[in-house]
C-alpha cells in the first residue's frame, strides 16, 4: 500500500550483473581511512590500523523478515544495514564498512533497487559507513538482503556477553516496545487495506512506534556515550528479539541471574496507549516483541551514580546469582520468571 | 537424482534458531590465531595482526545457481565456501575466516541442513579457515546460502585488477573447461531422469568434468607457488564466469587488450571429448562458461623462464596496447574479437 509499482518501469536485464552493480553503487562515496578498496575488484582491502576486526552478518528475507505491501523498499534498505550495525554497537565497536548480497526477482524493475539502494546510501551516509562490496544476483523465489558490517576496537573497549557478575545493574538505553506495536499496527492496516484498498488510513497517532518498525536506528552513538560516563559494560547485547530473549543470552554467557523490575521498563508513551488500543500489556509486547535496536548492557553497581541521571539510559534490573532470569511486577511481591520467545524465524511469521 | 530425501526426518521447529546454529556448528573448531571471538556473540572478533584485511561476499540462490535435483547438499556447502575462497585467492590474500547465512525452508529437514553444514566443514578443515559467524533462517522462498570471507594480506602482496602492462604475458592455472561440460552433463541426464526415473547412468566417463562443476576447489595453494617461483602478478582475477568474461575484466580495468592463443589454453582430454559428444567447441565452452575457479594472471614478460616450465601455470596470451580482448585461432592469421558472455544471473538460469 505504501508502493505505488506502476511507476516502475526499466527492467533489470537492460543492464546485466554488472552493469547493474555499477548503476547502484555510483553515488556511493568512501569516506573512512580504514577502507583501502572499496567496490570493483574480487575482494575489499581493509586497513584496521592495529585495531581488532569486528564483523557480523544478518540475511533478511521477503515474507519471514518483512512484508513488501507495506514495507517501503527505501526503508527495507535502510534497515538491512542497521541490523547489521546494531550488533557491532553492542560488541563496543565502531562500523566503518558494510557489504550488501542482494536476490531479487528479474521482474523486479530496476526502480525498485534503486529505492532499496537509497535506503543504504542514506543509512551510509547518516552512519559514516563505506559500502566496499556486495553480491547481486536474480531470484525466481523473492527478495533476499543479506548484509554484512565490519568495524573496528581496540581489544579493552570490546564487550562481550559473558562478562556479567553478580549485583551488577542491568541498564537499556532508549525505550522499549515501539517496534513490536509498529508492527501491529501495520498488520491491522494490511488487512483493512485488503478488504477496502480504498480506505485511506490515518496513521499520525501512530507515528513513532510506526517509524520505530519501518525505519530503526542503531545505537552506534552509545560507544561514545559511555566513554564520555567513565563507563565500561561488563556484557552488552542488541535487543533484535525481545528484552526477555536477550537478558536470557546474557544470563546464559555470563552465569549469572536477572531481575527486571516492571515499572522501570523505558517505555514510549505512544506504546503504551497503543497496546491499550490492541488489548496488549505493554510490557508483554516489550518481553516478547523485538526489532527495537536498543542496547541492554550491565555495569558494576558501583558505577551507578555514574548513569543515575543520564536520559540515554535506564536501569531497569540487577544481576543475581542463580542462573534465571526473572520479571518483578509494579507493585507485588510476586516473582514472574521469563522464558526466551523472542521471535523465532523458525516458528513466527510476518505474513498471515 | 542425488539425494534421497525420504531419508530425512527431523523438523526444523524442533530445534528453534538458536538450537538449530548450536546443533549445526557444534563440531568446528577454531584453528586460526586470527580468530579470536567466532560464533556466540553478536559479532565476531579478528586480530589482523599489522596484516590488511581482504573481504568477500558471494550469494548463491536455488534454481539460479544450483538446482538440488543434481546438487548434493554437502558439495554445495562446500562449493558455497569455495566461491569466497577464490575471490580472496585472486587478491593474493590468505583466507582464514566465513561466516555463513542460510535462507531455507521450513520444509528442510535438519538433515538437510546437516549435510549443507557437513560441506561447510570439508571445505573449513581443507583450507584452514574458521566459521565464525552465521545467520539462519528460514524462507518460504527455497534455499539461498551467503558467503562472506575474510583474509589477510601484506600490503605489498595483494594483487589487483588493474596493473597489467603491454606486453605482460596472460597465465592462467590448472586447466579450463571442465566446470561448463561438467554442467551440461548434468543437465542432460536431469532431463533423461525425469522421463524416466529408473535409469541409472553411469557417468565414470565423465567424472572429471562432474567433479569440477559439483566440487570445485580454489586456487588458495596458488600465493605459496608465486613466492616459491618470485613471481609477483601485474593484475589478477579468478575465472567464475568465462575465460572471455575475465580478461574483459583485466582489459578495461588495466586498460591494456589482451591477445589469448586459442592453442595454449589448458583443456584436460576429457573436456575435449565431452565437447565433441555434445558438439561444442571446447574452446567456446572456455571462453563462455564458467565456475572453473582457476586463477587468471599477468606477469611481466621478463618473468617468462621462471613460469615457462612449471606444470601449474600456462601462459596463454599477452597484453597489448589498445584495450580490447582478441583469440587468435590456431593455424590461422584470423583475429577473433571477444565479447563478455559469461554466465549473467539475470539473463541466464540453469534451471531449463
Amino acid at each position: 500500500m505504501l508502493n505505488d509499482k506502476n511507476l516502475y518501469k526499466t527492467p533489470i536485464s537492460k543492464y546485466g550483473e554488472f552493469g547493474l552493480i555499477q548503476h547502484l553503487t555510483e553515488n556511493f562515496t568512501i569516506k573512512n581511512n580504514s577502507t583501502i578498496k572499496g567496490i570493483g575488484d574480487d575482494a575489499a582491502v581493509l586497513n584496521p590500523e592495529n585495531k581488532k576486526v569486528l564483523i557480523t552478518s544478518d540475511i533478511l528475507v521477503e515474507n519471514v523478515h518483512f512484508n513488501l505491501a507495506y514495507t517501503p523498499l527505501k526503508h527495507l534498505g535502510y534497515k538491512s544495514v542497521v541490523v547489521s550495525l546494531s550488533d557491532l554497537a553492542a560488541m563496543n565497536a565502531t562500523p566503518e564498512q558494510v557489504i550488501i548480497s542482494l536476490a531479487v526477482s528479474n521482474r523486479f524493475p530496476v526502480e525498485a533497487l534503486d529505492e532499496i539502494y537509497a535506503g543504504i546510501h542514506a543509512a551510509c551516509k547518516r552512519y559514516n559507513v563505506d559500502l566496499v562490496g556486495g553480491d547481486t544476483t536474480s531470484s525466481n523465489l523473492g527478495l533476499v538482503i543479506n548484509s554484512t558490517v565490519i568495524g573496528y576496537a581496540e581489544e579493552n573497549e570490546i564487550v562481550y556477553r559473558n562478562g556479567a557478575k553478580p549485583n551488577d545493574l542491568l541498564v537499556v538505553s532508549g525505550d522499549l516496545g515501539g517496534a513490536y506495536f509498529g508492527l501491529q499496527v501495520l498488520e491491522r492496516e494490511n488487512i483493512t487495506f485488503k478488504s477496502n484498498p480504498n480506505f485511506q488510513p490515518d496513521l499520525a497517532e501512530y507515528s513513532y512506534v510506526l517509524e520505530r518498525q519501518l525505519k530503526p536506528e542503531a545505537r552506534t552513538d552509545v560507544k561514545s556515550l559511555l566513554k564520555e560516563m567513565n563507563l565500561h559494560p561488563t556484557s552488552m547485547i542488541d535487543i533484535s528479539d525481545g528484552l526477555a530473549s536477550e537478558t536470557i543470552h546474557l544470563s546464559k554467557q555470563s552465569k549469572v541471574g536477572f531481575a527486571i523490575y516492571e515499572e522501570k521498563i523505558p517505555m514510549d508513551n505512544q506504546v503504551i496507549t497503543t497496546a491499550e488500543e490492541f488489548g496488549i500489556n505493554p510490557v508483554t509486547g516489550v518481553l516478547n516483541g523485538g526489532e527495537d535496536y536498543e542496547l541492554l548492557f550491565t555495569i558494576p553497581v558501583t558505577d551507578y551514580a555514574k548513569i543515575e541521571h543520564n536520559p540515554n539510559f535506564t536501569v531497569i534490573g540487577r544481576a543475581t546469582e542463580e542462573e534465571n532470569t526473572v520479571l518483578l511486577p509494579k507493585g507485588s511481591s510476586q516473582v514472574i520468571p521469563l522464558t526466551a520467545q523472542g521471535w523465532d524465524p523458525f516458528l513466527n511469521k510476518h505474513e498471515k
